[in-house]
């Protein structure tokens, strides 16, 4: 069997939920991938750092340019996240002539067209499954599954946060604030809650689903955003009476004379909508398309183990390019 | 741009869902795919019959040789139904060096590891995307996406006439035979209704995604299967005031021993299940495995339409395969 060689850059949540799974499964992954897949190196900022899983010490630097300028690395995974330096490095892998995986929604949602573009002119591959919804598969089947479809519209809950934020307003008819303290302290919400809580992840969600369901023509500033805080207890109480619940929606949308149209803000749904029932810190995306109608894609949005698996999924996907066009 | 000639054995509901697809979204597709795709040669056994699409006559032919014979033919779309001829033509494709899109969920459940086994020595690709769930991506996803994870179990509702007596007989206190005599003059059912009432259609579809998730050691003959006539409207009326609704679920699952078990048979389903709000004609499936934990697809398990949209995206996954690898 042949060998691919993993490089990693950062080392975090999601990096040890995809090494983890990669040991814990790894005879099964390797005979499903037919190859070996052998993390090389792992690019950290501090080597010593205590982390969730045990992980020889030969493995890690501080030296990214050990993961960049192996030539024996095969698939970049970036999973430091950020803009800076995280684009440099992805740039420089393609260059390199290295595929890469990586789960950076803000670098996707930002930069992705010129990702994808140097990484069609060096013939490599560039797969961010992760990036959207967690493990769900979604960026995959919408990119290969439902390609023979117009796409018409998209509407997700792609923040976890947020959704179990509304979901414990909700059921306790609580108030946000008091409910993100309780978030804060359980580690669902960060200590600096913007990005979750005014709908920039969402956001970058929705312009990596839109691009791939409409093309490059979906920009980060187009997007019309609304976060949850305005959202208060009472304004649920009174959805609840009428039928309704209140949920973080990202939508996007064409219209008949190809418009696109991009928002992430609160909506009431009626409860017998299917993302009226996704609850907690679960996502779930509706596509519809004009051959497929109305699909749904619903699970974990987020945490290292779920993420883990889109990471390897998108790894093993490279390594079977590899090994088929190597032989 | 490259051509990818695409040969038709069978012109049925799914057959011409796929052919019109490709023709609505012609232009969109290629794009997609990197390549043009001619419809070149379509084998039926009534050229003359009267179809739902026009097509144009010098595409029909009576004789299936002229697909299977014709060395400019690259993905043969087996869409006939059945086992026999359908078997020897897929073979007889694949031993020909052509790649094979099927949606033939019986063929798949009792001869896939044959054919799958032939494809692999000859190096061309079997999809088989719309031989569960219709338009629902979820065998692609289970093989790619998903491949990190040790499967632990599979629970589907995977047969729509079924699930849409069920829902009728639910919410209109109705027994099985009158409800199933509507479902037949709408077209929801078939005449002989055997093979969706006993479960014979939730079984194949239960054995094909069980060999994905489990390899190869799956056999029709290992399922426990059980249909809904045994289930009458008193039962359901019982189960709901339990707050628990009744489904034909296809299950699959791996024990600790790694011994597995198949079943379809009618279940009592909690109200607050994700599966139980699974209503009509939908289907759904649960994948639950170590990594992603637990992941629902849902959408149009069958029809013209959505089934198409399976094919079209069989077909140009693997005539993206075809364009790459010829560069």
């Amino acid at each position: 069997m042949q060998t691919v060689n993993i490089g990693f850059i950062g080392l975090g949540t999601v990096g040890c939920g995809a090494i983890a799974l990669l040991r814990q499964n790894r005879e099964l992954i390797e005979r499903r991938a037919g190859c070996r897949l052998a993390v090389r190196k792992i690019a950290v900022r501090h080597p010593d750092k205590p982390r969730p899983i045990a992980v020889d010490p030969a493995l890690l630097t501080s030296d990214v340019r050990e993961v960049l300028e192996d030539p024996h690395v095969h698939i970049v995974v970036e999973v430091m996240g950020g803009i800076d330096p995280a684009r440099q490095f992805v740039m420089e892998a393609i260059q390199r002539g290295k595929s890469v995986v990586t789960c950076n929604k803000e670098l996707m949602a930002k930069h992705g067209s010129e990702i994808l573009d140097l990484a069609k002119a060096k013939g490599v591959d560039v797969n961010f499954e992760g990036s959207v919804g967690g493990g769900i598969p979604i960026i995959q089947p919408l990119k290969q599954q439902l390609v023979g479809n117009r796409i018409r519209r998209i509407t997700g809950i792609v923040n976890g946060t947020t959704n179990y934020i509304l979901t414990k307003m909700t059921r306790e008819r609580r108030e946000l604030a008091d409910v993100l303290r309780e978030a804060q302290a359980l580690g669902y919400a960060e200590a600096d809650p913007t990005a979750d809580v005014d709908g920039y992840d969402a956001m970058y969600k929705l312009c990596i689903l839109a691009a791939i369901a409409f093309g490059s023509r979906v920009r980060v500033e187009d997007v019309y955003r609304e976060g949850i805080g305005g959202v208060h207890a009472r304004d649920i109480e009174y959805a609840q009476e009428l039928g309704y619940t209140i949920k973080l929606l990202a939508i996007a949308q064409e219209d008949d004379d190809r418009l696109i149209e991009l928002r992430v803000h609160p909506a009431l749904l009626p409860n017998a909508h299917p993302l009226a029932a996704v609850s907690d810190v679960f996502n779930a995306i509706v596509v519809e398309g004009d051959g497929v109608g109305r699909v749904m894609f619903y699970g974990r949005g987020a945490g290292a183990s779920p993420t883990g698996s889109a990471v390897v999924g998108d790894i093993v996907e490279i390594a079977r390019n590899l090994c088929y066009n190597a032989t």
